[in-house]
């Protein structure tokens, strides 16, 4: 077994050069990236111009060196605060509550919303050991208690944990006596009614309205 | 629709960081990585170490920088002429033509092959416009006629354009007198027989042996 397994190490390094299996295992640390994809995304690149590399190189430093989390509202952002936190044509009584950046990044390209961010960086989920005190949860309630908000919108995501924590906070915000609501569950546009489970039909149902 | 347009514009650059839009444009360059993924991976990327992204973009320059095609038998490779054309442990007399570089990592990495390689850089396929004359075929020819070589193995993909290159090379070989065989077709390990197409299944039957 050892001396089959010496053998095909020493034939592959003898083959694939160590620069690119050093490039694969990095790539291979990209999300939803396994070790096929790597090698695929490394072999694709060596066809790239020089050039092209090098930008790419130079944006993934960049990007580590210029862009932070905005003290305020957890977004990234280049300065600080945010450009959102500071936007002045936004309105400042509305702030929406989510888990992730990237859930604040999909809202914000809709270019539906003109209203404040709150990013928790996570949802409460007991089984892995997240509960409230790791989210930036207090931040939020700091931002509450200054007063000039006057509606939080909670759009955690649509499962159990987010749930969870959409419902803690919730009772959080009950003594700032404002209003909290949250984003409707229920058929996402285009998809087939035959095909949705039953907790989303039995959402959809609870939120219906007046036609 | 353009003064909607602009406004969402203006939101998104509001709200996404430059550096990090770069990014996802650059990232969206990989094969197999569209701009969803491509924003997952920048946005996971923020997450890392700085040093960690530093030694990936170092990598991913270093590659360029460092790996080379051999010149005999097309290689990746960081000396000339690569590792496989000058180990003296490899068989000599077998040669063995690929498609791909990616190929020749797939055959190199079973360890069960120990002769030289020759990668054509494609296949012949008229309707894409690539001819023989696009493909490394006479640096094969070449290679034959130094006469140490006493089989050439045709590890061509098993498609429509695998196969032709394949014929095409068969013929060419044929005045040097040597034994040019084909790596074998039919069902794949691990298969279900019921739902192998016609023209694999009618292959394994043409390549049936003596049990």
């Amino acid at each position: 077994m050892c001396r089959d397994s010496c053998k095909k190490l020493s034939l592959e390094l003898n083959v694939a050069s160590e620069a690119i299996e050093r490039l694969v295992a990095g790539l291979n640390r990209f999300p939803g990236v396994g070790p096929k994809s790597a090698r695929r995304i490394a072999l694709d690149m060596l066809t790239w111009e020089t050039d092209t590399v090098r930008v790419l190189a130079e944006l993934m430093i960049d990007v580590k060196t210029r862009v932070h989390r905005c003290s305020i509202c957890f977004n990234l952002t280049e300065v600080e605060p945010c450009s959102v936190c500071t936007d002045t044509r936004r309105d400042r009584s509305q702030l929406m509550v989510l888990d992730f950046i990237g859930d604040l990044l999909a809202v914000d390209r809709t270019g539906l919303y003109r209203g404040l961010y709150h990013v928790l960086d996570g949802r409460i989920s007991p089984l892995d050991g997240i509960g409230p005190e790791d989210l930036n949860i207090q931040q939020l309630l700091g931002r509450v208690r200054q007063g000039e908000i006057k509606e939080v919108i909670l759009a955690n995501g649509p499962t159990v944990e987010g749930d969870a924590t959409a419902q803690y906070l919730s009772q959080c915000l009950v003594p700032f006596e404002i209003s909290v609501t949250q984003i409707a569950r229920g058929l996402p546009v285009g998809s087939d009614l035959a095909l949705a489970d039953q907790v989303t039909l039995s959402r959809a149902l609870e939120g219906r309205r007046e036609y």
